[in-house]
């Protein structure tokens, strides 16, 4: 049988594209409402994809004019999309500099009981300064110190994790015994960062515990995938930077001593669909027309230092623009990276990271995006995609009706899903309980 | 009309008497099962009733052995109930002690926003040791500074809160303007223990914010609740208890310049339920039965500090008792007293702690369990009451199918909901927001 790739959805609000919300058929109001959320993961499920992820910022970030900015609480929404699905996994976002891993690894594990063992946790360390500001901080640790925290967290959340044996609740009626303390483990943490006594209030879910993610691609990040990560999400803009990347990621994970197997990397894309290309061409124009290009001018003005009225849209980006330290302001590097390789004008360059910030975007028929997905595949740049649509609920409509059919078809994607946890659709190991001390009662 | 009271389930996993788990009809299963929690809000919609709501304690707590000690995270639970009812409102414990204000005002603006405004937040300061362990605490701060912390933390929590006006999100398609920045409103809190700059990345809900409930009733306990409180569950064993209790919170609220009847005071009731008292008597034997002495002995002696072997079970209280400053142990305090004023054996002590934990147990049939209720509520000892079913799935459905129909035709309760927001249900007014500087973008 061929080899076969991973799908997971990225759902950003209303799209991936920022003005998917002033297309005629989209209703803004879906942004905060549960039950578009979960009719996206029913759709994710119907198409047999593995799993939806959320994205999240801690703070409003900036222009609340330009596009919605209101980001409810990622688990609670994933909790109301568990009850509505049965085999589509569910990933969130949390930032290991501003929770606290009991409290963090307590929510990922209800997530994980009440999803049977769905969960996934996309680890970062959050680089906005604005999102500092909500936690006391003027400014954001050195990228160094958050990842040392976020190694020291990571190990936490797992250790409490993986406290609870299997057999822990025994259930005796008649004796009257609910749970054998003896099989419920303390894990006496102290570190740099925490200390934390646990056990973790809740027991052991169908997969063991959540899927851990990383999405970082500085240094720090690969360290950190390199360790922890069993799934990445990554930006890469061509298949030659994929196959560099995916070739880096997995000797590191090796050096690291674990089973290369066991990290699959999923590259972003960002799929501007019609039935057509031409009618895909035609969304395209439509989404970019709706583009204010102030807002983006704005942020680019912040980001690269020059006065607004000093930046030409149709000329190339200004040469005198400020430098930045290299791993402290991704967004700036990911900008003036893409300007320069791709020689885009200031108004081709805001149009472009106006459809999905500088993930790879592609435009075409479903047959189009089937060739390119599998041509990336192929060519091992990648286990598979995250599939980022431009505008979320008739774009992941459409991804799901055209274009997953067309791998099926190519042996590339699963039919019918044979697992019910996110390790088994992921094809990976559960991890097995850490036998310690038995908790003190 | 007559006056209505106000009804709350304490949902507390499979009952509130240690030894439900063990009843044969009672499924251990469920402690963990969302949904068995759906089906529970689903009864209590019913009945109509106000509210459900989760007490939680951020560890494993004391005797795994025991009864069920897994706690879901009770937000996530609550927005799987969410999706899964209409009307009931959705109450969760969550600690300033170990919270951050940011990130726990926004889950719940989060579920009050995913419930169409049926959100309530019980501000606890917690006390227990075991859980400071799980956060990098040696010990447990003194309550005073516990308490400042929870004033300075729902200050924080309601300012982001408010922050956004009911107009802020305009959806100019044409204009291509999402939200209207000088409506969206900072809120640079810089305190004793927090610094918040804001604003939340969650927008106003349909009952403006969820409503904050306090369940404390320790002199600190008593001034959170006349400051902030809007819903207050307690702990009184007598009508006179009750009503003194009563009158000092409404004083304490009217001090701090409140309005008292915007204040519900709702004492616990651990109603034991059965067609006919014979039924109810049967029903208390056998969960008496069940109860494993062993395990609340040895609590006992550690709370009280007298070797097991030293203590009598057929014997009162030993007077040689450790002694602990009042206001650091309300569980050493709660049994001290109750042991006491009703002159208990330990035996019996040790029983009625096991059915509720010192809440007032009562046993009969739905006619006496309602005399009970419209004795207190007519006796001015409350504005209603926070139901504690011993069993939770048969007593919930007996008291909603057989309680609740003889308060509606007395007067005392109502026959359908009149709203469809907590607040609403509750007769709370809807906080406006502040008028502050906009947010700068």
């Amino acid at each position: 049988m061929t080899k076969q790739m991973n799908l997971n959805v990225f759902l950003s609000g209303l799209g991936h594209h920022e003005s998917a919300w002033r297309l005629p058929h989209v209703n803004p109001g879906s942004n905060v409402d549960v039950e578009y959320y979960q009719r996206l993961a029913q759709i994710a499920e119907r198409g047999k994809l593995d799993s939806v992820f959320f994205a999240d910022i801690p703070s409003i970030g900036l222009h609340p004019a330009r596009r919605p900015v209101e980001r409810l609480d990622p688990l609670l929404l994933l909790s109301a999309m568990a009850v509505a699905t049965d085999r589509i996994g569910l990933i969130a976002t949390a930032s290991t500099t501003f929770e606290s891993p009991f409290s963090l690894a307590r929510r990922f594990a209800s997530l994980d009981v009440i999803s049977g063992g769905r969960a996934g946790w996309n680890v970062v360390t959050t680089s906005m300064k604005d999102a500092a500001a909500n936690f006391g901080l003027d400014a954001m640790p050195e990228p160094a110190e958050r990842y040392r925290r976020a190694h020291e967290f990571v190990d936490v959340a797992k250790g409490l994790w993986l406290g609870w044996e299997d057999d822990a609740v025994v259930v005796d009626k008649a004796a009257g015994v609910f749970a054998d303390p003896a099989r419920i483990h303390s894990l006496d943490h102290v570190g740099e960062h925490f200390c934390v006594k646990g056990p973790l209030n809740v027991g052991r879910s169908a997969q063991g515990h959540p899927v851990v993610v990383q999405a970082g691609s500085s240094d720090d990040g690969i360290g950190l995938a390199a360790a922890h990560g069993e799934a990445v999400f990554t930006a890469q803009r061509t298949v030659e930077e994929g196959q560099a990347f995916y070739r880096k990621l997995k000797a590191a994970t090796a050096a690291a001593g674990r089973n290369p197997e066991h990290i699959k990397i999923l590259p972003g894309i960002v799929p501007i669909l019609g039935s057509t290309e031409s009618e895909a061409r035609e969304l395209e124009r439509q989404l970019d027309e709706f583009v204010v290009l102030d807002f983006g001018l704005d942020q680019l003005s912040g980001d690269i230092g020059i006065p607004v009225e000093e930046i030409d849209l149709d000329a190339p980006l200004p040469s005198n623009i400020r430098e930045v330290e290299p791993g402290t302001n991704s967004r700036y590097e990911l900008t003036v990276a893409l300007a320069r390789r791709e020689n885009l004008t200031v108004r081709e360059l805001l149009l472009k990271l106006g459809a999905g910030r500088g993930h790879n975007n592609v435009v075409g028929s479903p047959e189009q995006i089937a060739d390119i997905l599998e041509d990336w595949f192929r060519q091992g740049a990648c286990d598979g995609f995250n599939v980022m649509p431009a505008d979320m609920i008739s774009g992941l409509s459409i991804f799901v009706d055209h274009v997953v059919p067309i791998l099926q078809q190519r042996g590339l994607f699963r039919r019918e899903y044979t697992g019910s946890t996110l390790r088994e659709h992921y094809g990976l190991p559960v991890p097995q309980s850490t036998a310690r001390a038995a908790v003190a009662v």
